[in-house]
């Protein structure tokens, strides 16, 4: 495991290999074993601390890798915020899980690209698999799968990294339908919709299609539907723009969104998106994951109207990051916007089969935005195999009891107030004195303590402190220790202001 | 290791993630001893196989490890285009190594999205640090640095997944720059340039940010530039759809085409863009990671011309997948097409610093398509700790210097042709004989015996065959052998054509 002579450069010698990585294993165990000893969020936020310690230019020469993670220990580790903490209430959950890690180790050091089906079968068809195991786990109807109970499903999935990438993907395929009819020139006419709850990648992804920014409607929510989309609304929106001569082209509806956990009625939004000829979009990336439990499926009641549903394992599904589910209805529309077909990756020098259409045989590239793409189905699967649908189903629900802990316990103290329903493992609060100052204040003397990391929201104007569950590691001692922080801190604050 | 009891799923419990996790590094280790007895290229092409041996759904219940590496071993090596063989020679190279695996086992392990600078301040800070230092490594002028000999260097660099996302980044920095002085209606009038020999992504990114396909131009090249774009030949593409009333908005170079391995002569290029006002990207995929070598810098001449610049270390620089480095000179430009900034993202509830904007503490979710994204720094940081300059250095003159005695073998025998010109590892050639026919028969055996496998291009119509050396585990006696293979097959099929 010493530097290594030039002339000697093995980098995937057997040996070397297994000596580096159980080192590395040795050190992450360790972290795991500690994370709860370092502060939450980075401790020491001097923007270019880092970038001090090191060097202007990589080294010369070769170093042993003791040496490599004697300097993460020391120079990085203290600067990072810990989202694999018990106590990282923050965004929503990224958690990890040895599964998870295990299955991206094979994926990393198998280090295939199954970007077409000759260039990785398995690993292609081990994806086709998994993405129909995940559809079928949240309740997804047959359209959106290879393979339905009776036969094929005639739509399909895929792994990505983002819901970003996701809604990219699916609003070039809406978009090229629409100009299909319209003409390229048309491409200032197409309106998206969103509501105001509705995350801001969406945003993002319409403007990199080439939609100007000026069609992106966001339908406003209110507190008597939940901060959800209503179909009124959306339908008002819609017609508005029809009578002025524009094009309605997606909607994008969401389980779970970031702010505040709300969910849009899918069956509603469905039938308002038919009637004009809208995509339907699911956004399910965090609270997807609860579908795996009959008591959340509703949620996702008249998913047989959408075009597409995305949800993101990475976030509370124990699988490291990356990896984002997308299944659509057609996949012929998101090939149609998205494939390529280049002289040297043309039947990959005579291997591929004559069944190149057939149910298996499929060429990923052009299901993404990407060409060359990662081993994702590998860590899914692996995910799925350790644990199990029953394992992941009493994890989910377990961190959903502490949220409800956490809720309860808020409620029963007259000096928060819990805003907008829970439904899930997200809990938004605040203080009911002292407004947003107060609350804002609140929160970074919560997050300076290092003993917890919440980020905020604003909901109707006012600021309101998220508390979301989902960490590998969190337990109920976590989530009590994080309540008993925020009162203890709030007394501090409620106290300097008599 | 055993199946887990449901309330006591502890999914980064450290004793289990590193019984697991050492479970995964033997079977790992033993792939690489082994992997050269394995056909290089998928053995059994019959889709649908994987699907078959799979039930229809997830287990109900969890799994130990080891049953599952028992089923990757039986049900899914078979199964895989092995990427990580040493007689790899298809497509352009994905190499992986001890260092790049160790390093993204800690980015995976650690887990950390950072996005912002407040979510993992120091992840964030290593990014900036090692682009910086890949870009002195391969030669880049100051203004693609954070931190410039002279100081700041004005630009800077971000790590994404792919050439791709890198394309479609800068075309939506351009086309929004070139769109906020002629009105979103001109996105109709937006041309961009590539040549013949360009990546099919660059056609396929265009299309995605909203250009009109018929704005796509394909300039022509030939043997006698060595199948590089001219200056010439550009300005008259441009000034016939100046002419036309249209707007030239992006030229892509490229440093080593994925057919025959050209390079665009870049300051030639960027001459022409400058007067034009267009964007001009230098992808450098494959070939930049030669550029650590001097020898091989000059192909980078001009570069201070250009606005962006990219290579994948996940190609040929030993980083396993996914790895490229986008430089830009004018971050501005980048973060005004891609930034977002919804109210649950903003301070991160009062913890980020007043000098956000100061060097190191960078938002990357603003410099790429989606918000969250991987630790991949600590991968390419580890491969440049690991192996030093000077041997990843030793490690390009290698792969080289195999290419060029498969060159010069080749060369020696009469009934084989090399079709243009070798600059790095790949080397393009065909059988003088037996025209497009027998060539792909040649091709078609070699890959169907298991021993080797390769790709092919078409040059000026004529069907060639690519070797493209760059595996980790690659030695002289593979490319002995694979030229050997390829010798005693064409034997065969110009006796059976007698």
């Amino acid at each position: 495991m010493g530097s290594l002579p030039l002339d000697a450069l093995q980098p995937l010698d057997p040996d070397t290999f297994a000596a580096d990585s159980s080192a590395v294993i040795d050190f992450l165990a360790g972290y795991y074993r500690d994370v709860d000893k370092y502060p939450v969020r980075a401790a020491d936020l001097e923007p270019g601390r880092l970038r001090k310690l090191l060097p202007e230019a990589a080294p010369e020469f070769g170093e042993p890798a003791e040496r490599i993670l004697d300097d993460v220990r020391r120079d990085v580790l203290p600067g990072l915020t810990h989202w694999q903490s018990p106590s990282f209430f923050a965004y929503f959950p990224m958690n990890a899980s040895a599964a998870g890690f295990a299955g991206e180790m094979l994926s990393v050091g198998l280090n295939v690209v199954p970007f077409m089906w000759v260039a990785s079968p398995a690993a292609v068809e081990l994806e086709a698999v998994v993405v129909d195991w995940m559809a079928r786990l949240v309740g997804l109807p047959d359209r959106f799968l290879f393979s339905g109970s009776g036969g094929g499903g005639g739509g399909g999935g895929v792994l990505q990294g983002s819901t970003c990438e996701a809604v990219v993907c699916t609003l070039a395929a809406a978009r090229d339908r629409a100009l299909g009819r319209i003409g390229h020139e048309g491409i200032v006419k197409l309106v998206v919709y969103a509501s105001d709850q509705t995350h801001a990648t969406f945003q993002k992804g319409a403007r990199l299609v080439g939609i100007p920014p000026a069609n992106f409607r966001v339908v406003p929510t209110a507190a008597a539907s939940g901060y959800a989309l209503t179909g009124a609304a959306v339908r008002a929106a819609v017609e508005g723009d029809v009578a002025r001569g524009l094009v309605p082209l997606y909607l994008c509806a969401t389980m779970g969104t970031t702010g505040i956990g709300a969910v849009d009625p899918v069956r509603e939004l469905g039938e308002v998106a038919r009637r004009h000829g809208m995509w339907l979009h699911v956004d399910a990336a965090y609270a997807g994951a609860a579908a795996i439990c009959p008591e959340y499926q509703g949620y996702l009641d008249g998913a047989e109207l959408a075009d597409s549903v995305s949800m993101n394992p990475h976030k509370w599904f124990l699988t490291n990051m990356d990896c984002c589910c997308l299944w659509v209805a057609s996949p012929a529309a998101l090939t149609a916007a998205l494939s390529t077909d280049p002289e040297y990756l043309k039947n990959a020098g005579g291997g591929k089969p004559q069944a190149a259409g057939a149910a298996g045989a499929i060429d990923y590239k052009d299901w993404q935005i990407s060409l060359s793409r990662r081993f994702r189905a590998m860590k899914l699967w692996f995910v799925l195999r350790r644990y199990g649908a029953a394992g992941m189903r009493a994890y989910i629900r377990r961190h959903v009891a502490m949220a409800e802990w956490f809720e309860r316990a808020m409620s029963a103290d007259e000096r928060f107030e819990v805003v907008a329903k829970r439904r899930f493992s997200l809990v938004c609060f605040r203080l009911r004195c002292g407004g947003d100052v107060m609350n804002r204040e609140l929160l970074a003397a919560v997050n300076a303590s290092g003993r917890a990391f919440m980020t905020h929201f604003v909901v109707d104007g006012k600021f309101v402190i998220r508390l979301a569950v989902g960490g590998a590691m969190t337990e109920m001692r976590h989530v009590r220790d994080a309540w008993e922080l925020v009162q203890r801190t709030a007394e501090q604050l409620l106290q300097r202001r008599v």
